[in-house]
């Protein structure tokens, strides 16, 4: 009980963002015409409180269409669930951007938990002609508990010293992460916190000003330089995310460029998505990785038309690959500039974590690596990458010519107009690429990690989308079943991997998200196995069987399937003269049902 | 010549951004049917190579348009430039966020200072029927250059033991910097730096993930906590900036509500009209300040429609300040929320640093420091905030309601697709937002620094824009002589100010923004006006009264001007009982002209 209400108490959005002395105000203050308080008219829309107060009172007329979470030690009821037909893909609807507008009556169309319309804050001068902004927005929030997509945060703090392990709300529960996108471990390395402390001591805490007025340090121009130089490329800049690069690159690019059009992989990550809509340029979706679909959609645009083909290196939520090489031949056949996104594979791929395109050529890229080489890096326009992943810290950037860098640190108002990162997290990001320039162990080590997992899993049935990277998206199919593993998993097994929902991955392809790392010991892979094991008996989780059975989902169980091997081939990985295969043959010490 | 190569090679966007390799190839690669190669065609579009080419070579047929940058140490000639007689405002034409686009074809309209269509990079596989990508971002610089709104970033490294002292590129050359939104000098001070080297031996250099997948720690909850309570809100949530924030809040919440109508200041920050743009949503700009003109706007809409009026609470080029309580006011009347930008005033006004909105009733926030005390703070819908300026650290912040709060973090892409501030950034602008809750010390030193300036800079009539706020913008009416002005208060005076033109400003308000801090001592200040006195002088920069004669700009020297008192009275600075006015008799050492 005590777990279940610490649970609770991590997980409620409410309480989290709520202050002491707000919650003191609420619990005070009269509703309304209920004899209730305003804490009580907000309990009713907790999926947990409701179904307490519901069963204290028999006489109320309000029901919650709420399923109660599962956070309780006990065993829920679970049922299977009927699977979609039809997975809807996340970037034909655009759904992850702005969603459509519904018409809202607010008198009408409250959600059945809003209990009484004077729930408003008493210091709202009601107008009855006026707009009810309050109803509104509980109504869009019951939108997203009503399709499962309401997201609760975990309380996660990753220790540096014990990494991979992470504490919980509580400083006593520890759990291992498996879902993070530190990929390397790199956030707790010393040569990265050591540079900060001292530039710390030195430079102080934030930039100070935008880039243009006072937050434009040396610090900023050398990490610049090092990613150019990374990527093949004259130029880099800097910004605050990659999300804010990719937003601010494609937006300010394709709106620039007269009559573009913008050619995008259909799994494009929100960020591109985001960007290619502020430009309001034309946008022309390609099925993913499907080559014959972009280039016949590149041949129905004028050839004198400026074209962006935007695309990424490593599809994050289930791992594939873009086609550089086609993608780059394809616009080059047709006048388009390429638009790379390396977010998940910068620190990772290559000889110095350059990423897939560096990956590519690998042996050139290792003996001579620099622009000019004749290697793929350099026929890529633009290449975006961040800070904050296998990097260990926070930020992005953009690599491409002098002109085009220049261009964008010119106009593009999300890197004018905004505060430059701070000096310490620009020193700490610089020495984890200059690290990682040189150290190839961390990356090898991941990518061991991975084939163990795979393989493991394989052996047991557990179904993991194919793809040959770093990525390990164990599907599930529903929003259900996925919560239910990743709630078992974190209260029962003191492992972390958070379930990823709709809209991150379409509907029916629900999944849980793991990333191993160099830190993942052999007996925390053990562990991780057994438990996901002990879970899919449990509950009766479809295995690899169950989706041939069903025709297949996601790649998992499709009929006539292609050969996928690991990027990271065995001889780049040094395995040659160990093994001929990586997998670790010793079974597994679960019940297998 | 030193320094003028130094100040060259510190402020070439070019050197800056490129890395050597690329410096190395580009510098033996062929450009084409001229004899020369790609980094001497580069070469031609630097206003200081291109100048030093043109009179090595008498026969060439290229002129250049760019004037020489005024970065020699001998005095250029100067000539005072002719007034426009319309200022044009920024917001109204929107050209911060996207120029409009121009038909371009690359063969006619390439600028003059391109040499040769073959300067393209070697890996283009240039096909006539392809569009010119390369000339059209050099076309896109050119126009930078031409209406002199190109930046050239200053490399100023701001020492957190000698604050406010910077080093430049040569860590020997050390300024003053009088610019940076740095306004308390909390980046350097301990209870930030040493708690954030802390937090980066427990937690590591970055969050590892997005809020949603592994980088929600407890640091970010406190931290929203902590900022709910700040503003008298339910709730509040943490972004990478507060370009995002503002972007990201004002885009989502504009395009869920049905029908929305904005009214947004003239005056708006570039992130601000960025989220309206991006919302989809009808935009209605009211003249700044100008509530005659809001309310007739808000007249014309329909009572039931949604509306949010967007404002700032300090305009930070110019340092007015927003009529909070007449908003309030106009917003219950026509049924509109109320977005509030406190950018500029966290951490500086309020007796809790709350901002503008709490310290129009210090002395109740002041005995009452929470929700429902009854102060205009509570009646603000949503306010945002950064933790990049007077906080010290970086980030931006929304904090509203519980339910609009869960709504934005629910629904903004900006928000959930992209990885949280790291650990030790939280920490640090926790502690900063906690100190600065109870120490008025800096803050009211700023204050008294800033009227000091200001009384000094009026003595002399050299001209500052008149406002309440910390803000000392020194006009000088276009964006030659502020460059000039900056330039020289750089490389002779050791003084850092960066000039703020088009389209910061209107054009024809170009000015330096001189920001206070309280670690500006009394010699420093002495140092700034005498240097200002003997740049106006050796220019013939415009005073207040050459102001008056032209009939005044941008409030200085305008006819029957309307009395302004600094927001931080004498009462609530401690100077009641020690002089009547502050201002500084002592008399400037410069020679008056």
């Amino acid at each position: 009980m005590e777990f279940a209400l610490s649970q609770a108490k991590k997980t409620c959005p409410f309480l989290h963002v709520t202050s002491t002395s707000s919650l003191r105000r609420l619990s005070t203050l009269p509703a309304g015409a209920k004899k209730s308080n305003a804490l009580l008219n907000k309990a009713q829309q907790c999926p947990v409180m409701s179904k307490a107060m519901e069963a204290q009172s028999t006489t109320s007329t309000v029901t919650t269409q709420h399923q109660t979470r599962a956070i309780s030690t006990s065993r829920p009821s679970f049922q299977k669930p009927t699977a979609p037909t039809n997975a809807k893909a996340v970037e034909s609807t655009d759904s992850v951007a702005v969603p459509p507008k519904a018409p809202f009556a607010s008198t009408t169309t409250a959600s059945k938990t809003t209990t009484s319309s004077t729930e408003k804050p008493v210091t709202l001068n009601t107008n009855s002609k006026h707009f009810d902004y309050e109803s509104f927005y509980h109504h869009e929030l019951e939108k997203k508990h009503q399709d499962k997509s309401y997201r609760y945060f975990n309380n996660i703090n990753r220790l540096a010293q014990k990494f991979p392990r992470a504490h919980t709300a509580r400083v006593e529960d520890e759990v291992t992460v498996w879902c993070a996108n530190d990929y390397l471990g790199m956030g707790r390395n010393p040569v990265l916190t050591e540079t900060m402390k001292r530039t710390l001591d030195r430079y102080g805490a934030g930039a100070g000003g935008t880039r243009n007025i006072a937050g434009n340090a040396d610090l900023h121009l050398r990490l610049e330089s090092e990613l150019a130089d990374l990527h093949h490329k004259e130029g880099a800049l800097v910004f605050s995310s990659c999300y804010v690069a990719n937003d601010a690159t494609l937006a300010t690019l394709a709106s620039k460029l007269p009559g573009c059009v913008i050619f995008s992989d259909q799994l494009n990550h929100a960020s591109m998505i985001q960007g290619m809509r502020h430009s309001g340029a034309q946008k022309k979706i390609f099925r993913h990785n499907d080559m014959g679909h972009l280039e016949e959609l590149l041949q129905s645009v004028d050839p004198a038309t400026p074209k962006i083909i935007a695309f990424e290196s490593v599809y994050s939520m289930c791992g594939s690959i873009g086609p550089i090489h086609e993608i780059v031949g394809l616009a080059k056949k047709y006048g388009a500039i390429t638009f790379l996104d390396e977010v998940h594979a910068v620190g990772m791929y290559g000889p110095r974590g350059a990423g897939v395109a560096e990956h590519l050529d690998f042996d050139l890229n290792a003996a001579h690596p620099s622009m000019g080489n004749g290697s793929i890096v350099d026929e890529i326009d633009i290449i975006t990458g961040t800070l904050g992943k296998a990097y260990g810290v926070v930020g992005g950037y953009i690599a491409a010519s002098a002109s085009l860098v220049d261009m964008i640190r010119s106009y593009a108002p999300g890197f004018i107009f905004t505060t430059s990162l701070p000096p310490a997290v620009v020193s700490g990001a610089m020495q984890s690429v200059k690290y990682l320039k040189v150290s190839n162990s961390e990356r090898q080590m991941q990518q061991i990690n991975t084939r163990v997992v795979k393989s493991r899993l394989a052996e047991l049935g557990i179904p993991v989308v194919p793809n040959p990277s770093h990525i390990v998206p164990v599907l599930l199919g529903d929003a259900a079943s996925a919560k239910l593993a990743s709630d078992e998993l974190l209260s029962e097994h003191g492992i972390y991997v958070q379930s990823i929902n709709y809209p991150t991955v379409p509907v029916g392809e629900e999944r849980l998200r793991i990333t191993p790392t160099p830190g993942h010991n052999q007996d925390m892979i053990d562990h991780l196995v057994h438990s996901l094991e002990t879970i899919w008996n449990r509950y009766g989780f479809r295995r690899v069987n169950d989706w041939v059975a069903e025709g297949g989902r996601a790649g998992v169980g499709m009929p006539n399937p292609p050969q996928i091997s690991p990027l990271w081939t065995n001889g780049q990985l040094g395995l040659d003269n160990v093994v001929q295969e990586p997998k670790v043959v010793k079974q597994s010490s679960s019940t297998v049902a």
